[in-house]
């Protein structure tokens, strides 16, 4: 059981001496692109096995063939590629791409997109394509998305029930077999290509309606279509980084002792702005529902005149009894339909114009979780040390470039430890992540810095090398006060929350680095926060980053009843029974314990520079926006 | 980076031959009980070594300390335990549990619970005791949640500013500095205790109100303390097995070649009975917070009039002009901390009363995820291999031992892959968990098998070594059909779904153990579902276990346009048009792709042999329940 990177690695090394075929991915007989162009000789060593790949198009371009000298269509010897054939003559190349109405009319196009052919090879089918269509040599840059590297196949236009613009279409998927080469071109950048022989499977698209059809599409212009993002190479990336910090987090937490808590969703207690969950509002405003339910109804309610005339017609007959007795059980189940159906018709509106918690699903208001911290507390007063990761819900009407509606938080508890264990625990948290993807995600990375920002490997190297600063609100608030050349829009004094423009001047400005400020004053953070001795500050904290703000926030929660109890009051906190169970852990064997929440969303954006949180995650749900 | 179980195994080798101090829990400066009691010596090798340790109290007995020769008391050699010494008498122990109130009265109880007690021990405070108070030494059972075992902890009363009888209730959190010795009894089961020198911090309980006070209260009265379940032994070790599944997980998929993604909570498709998530109906019903903002309101509205008289009076004393502007400033806040508390005050109701989803947060109707394969699919149609694991949520007014409103799932989609590499995946998974649980909890799999159910280790054993016998629905439904001694409350014909007691059939009663069921009736499936050349069933899955029924489903989802098009249309899926983004996955460079769900309750139903669900996660939500 070693982590996903090493494995890999291992597979690779043995791989490169073993005169084995190349090894598959798993749950598939295909290879992935990985395999091949992450190995250390780029693939060289690999020429010559028969492989199937699959993936998708990315760029593609095509020979004539009779502007070739027919050599290059012999296929080659089985044992690897055919190095003495000329190479293809570029200059006749065409871009079939941006000549896609030209080439439609000149094939015949078939009509409709993502149809999907079936599996056919120039040897099974060789009459199926008219003879006068030109033939080509397609060049094809193909990504599986299990690697930013793209594989080069050349298949033979023969080969394919598709013509050939379809094929080359940005995005079509291709499962192809064939035999790797080294490329025929000795300027070629690659090292590896695989010559199809057959095509196992085409996927087309339709690209007058593709959106990814347009070459670099801007990210802010991909947030409509999220369903096609991760086609693009730098949100698969993104993706892969995601991925990579997921893992991370679980492995070092229950490596350094933290038992995993499955804690709730849907919940009855929280502050702020919250989601409502309820089973009252559903379906009461739809009409294609309703349609739908009374075309049915009028339908099953044929069927049973129908059946009761039979069964009348059967007892009249003089049939058997088994047939009648089958015939009532079947109208009894029509009739049972029927009703169901009926009961469907009755307006549920009535629920929704009166929302009686009492009557909802679980007989009480339930909404979505803002924090899994207080269940956490839960825990971690029976366990020492617990975590749990999922997701965390804030309804503010805000639209922001840091903000979503539904975000993930990593968050522990440690039972038996004070504030500074806490920091030392987001500290070392943080920079295992960081870490992390240096080791295990160095391709994503190197592109994600070519193509977003360009600092992000050093910013993580640095981080995951020095020493975080630690300094108190107080502190942070009088260096905000020395800055006199600078402006602030709320202007530094203790007891202000501490904005983003004066984070932004702490981190990105004065220390160029991450921070950790601790020891806020009670007014600016939660009610459950400890007091500190001197009854004005609070025992929290925030690890702040460049450009991206708070990361990782955390706090040691009162233990003590008294205070709690207090404070709860003081809050003004409605229906003070919710609490009733937080505080029975203060009655009964309470114990100091701090924790942290990690953002794994601001994470990523410090991991990957990407400038808005929308661009981070799968599918953002924000104000006024939740697409697919 | 090694997974959690093999670093433990290898600091307690290394600290075994070591005469470095005993390693610290990560964050804390105590130790795990763990890292002490589940050594190979079990703890022999530490006699003599100065530890802190934190728990709550498990059990507890005292011994009077004039029955006992004073020689017990003398503080022992900081190089051991004092073997010389001789055996407290058993014979005058004293239960003071059960005599509770008694010694209440003896010792002058304080009064309330939850207090938290000054560090204190007998050199710093020698004086602080009623000198007529008796004096014990108490023996202590500590569970701090990191082992199924405890720790004897022997305490000295005059170290307790805390009485002993309160020290001593059940749940009690002690942190107690000591030295660790061998029992001074030969007769003593455990190899290790520990002698308090300093009581660090006390947590008391209220026995009177402490749910756990009863001692072995049955699970299911457990349920309504979900805050103080993780406190008795037996959901400790579920919370553990739990938390190494979760972790085995990730571990497994991303070990062959799956990207996690993160897919979203909150959905705007799904089928079935859903939960509505909406910001209309938030505090609509709230008397308590209404009163609690109209006396907000009333105290800032007399505020911004005394702040008002004070600039008046500012102005008319001609003081600086400095003073008058801060007033000025404090005086706008106040203003608008007034009108923010107005809008507050403004009824919502009337959102509530008429639903109309364009005024809705999100402007449409949203749900909670039923499940995430849908959103998956369009990652798998550009990573390959893609997985995720997230809460998943269904309305259905049934309260069941196998069913609740919020479940998490693990689930798969596989590119390029067909149903039965699907199975593949789902039975490499469901083994590699089961033998993850033997390899990583041993103590927990040993101790929920004693009070749970004897044979979940065999069970466990048999299912990781020996292979999943696979056969279709067809061939279920005349095994079924062959069970003529056996009468099913739904008769097995071709076309019914299977039922609970069909699947307990199958694999309690004929196959004992686990089987996988394949190629179903379309219409038991979802419309999704791949359509097999039959066109009377689909390529979909179920993977059967003894006792709990379905831990995996699994199916190959329609990857042809035209077929899927129909199908959904067929269902008369309302608002199609929600639909349109999945069709695009077909309409654009489709690929055949395979998926699998796991259910992580229902798997660690199978792992544990617990029979109710609510038992097995820490805060279940079911019909009409949510506490906490």
């Amino acid at each position: 059981m070693e982590p996903h990177g090493k494995a890999h690695q291992k597979e690779h090394h043995e791989d490169a001496v073993s005169p084995d075929p190349v090894p598959l991915s798993k749950y598939s007989n295909r290879v992935e692109l990985k395999t091949l162009l992450e190995r250390i000789d780029g693939g060289a060593g690999l020429a010559g096995k028969r492989v199937v790949i699959g993936g998708w198009v990315k760029s593609s371009r095509a020979v004539k063939k009779d502007s070739l000298p027919a050599a290059v269509f012999v296929p080659p010897p089985s044992s690897g590629g055919s190095q003495a054939s000329p190479t293809p003559s570029v200059s006749c190349t065409e871009i079939i791409n941006s000549k896609m109405n030209i080439f439609r009319k000149l094939f015949d196009v078939l009509s409709g997109g993502g149809k999907t052919y079936p599996i056919f090879d120039k040897h099974d089918l060789p009459c199926q394509k008219a003879t006068s269509s030109p033939e080509y040599i397609i060049h094809f840059q193909i990504s599986d998305g299990s690697s930013v590297s793209t594989l080069q196949v050349i298949v033979d236009s023969v080969l394919s029930s598709v013509p050939a613009t379809q094929l080359m279409s940005l995005g079509t998927c291709i499962v192809a077999e064939g035999v790797l080469r080294q490329p025929l071109s000795a300027s070629a950048k690659h090292v590896i290509e695989l010559e199809a022989e057959k095509l196992l499977h085409v996927g087309t698209v339709d690209p007058e309606n593709y959106p990814l059809s347009k070459k670099q599409l801007p990210l802010h212009m991909l947030r409509d279509f999220s369903h096609f993002r991760p086609r693009t190479t730098t949100v698969g990336s993104v993706t892969r980084i995601h991925s990579a910090l997921t893992l991370a987090s679980h492995t070092f937490l229950q490596q350094n002792g933290f038992q995993y808590v499955q804690v709730p969703v849907i919940t009855t207690t929280g502050v702020g702005e919250m989601f409502s969950v309820t089973t009252l509002l559903v379906e009461t405003d739809d009409k294609d529902e309703k349609k739908h339910v009374n075309e049915k109804v009028d339908s099953v309610k044929a069927a049973v005149k129908e059946k009761t005339r039979l069964i009348d017609h059967l007892k009249r007959s003089d049939s058997n009894r088994e047939a009648v007795v089958a015939a009532e059980h079947d109208l009894k189940k029509t009739n049972d339909l029927a009703s169901q159906l009926e009961m469907k018709q009755k307006p549920k509106a009535e629920g929704a114009t009166h929302i009686k918690p009492d009557k909802d699903f679980f007989g009480c208001d339930t909404y979505l979780t803002v924090s899994g911290r207080f269940h956490l507390e839960s825990y971690a007063s029976a366990l020492g040390k617990v975590y749990t990761f999922g997701p965390r819900f804030v309804a503010d009407k805000i639209d922001s470039t840091r903000h979503l509606a539904e975000m993930w938080n990593v968050e522990t508890e440690i039972a038996f430890s004070e504030l500074d264990d806490a920091m030392d625990c987001a500290d070392e948290f943080f920079k295992f992540l960081c870490k992390y993807l240096l080791e295990n995600r160095h391709e994503d990375m190197k592109f994600i810095s070519k193509r977003v920002d360009k600092t992000i490997t050093t910013r993580l190297e640095a981080t995951a090398s020095n020493s975080i600063l630690r300094f108190s609100y107080t502190e942070a608030i009088s260096l905000l006060q020395k800055a006199t050349t600078r402006t602030f829009e709320t202007k530094p004094e203790w007891g202000v929350a501490l904005t983003e423009e004066h984070l932004s001047y702490l981190t990105d400005e004065i220390y160029k680095g991450c921070v950790i400020i601790h020891s806020y004053p009670k007014e600016v953070k939660p009610f459950y926060t400890r007091l500190n001795e001197d009854k004005k500050t609070v025992a929290a904290f925030d690890l702040v980053v460049p450009k991206v703000g708070v990361v990782i926030t955390g706090s040691q929660n009162e233990e003590r009843f008294e205070i709690l109890d207090a404070r709860i009051s003081e809050y003004g906190l409605k229906t003070k029974e919710k609490y009733e169970w937080y505080l029975d852990l203060r009655r009964h064997g309470t114990v100091k314990h701090p924790g942290i929440s990690l953002r794994m969303e601001h994470m990523l954006l410090f991991a990957t520079g990407l400038p808005d949180i929308k661009d981070a995650v799968p599918f953002p749900r924000s104000y006024g926006k939740a697409n697919n």
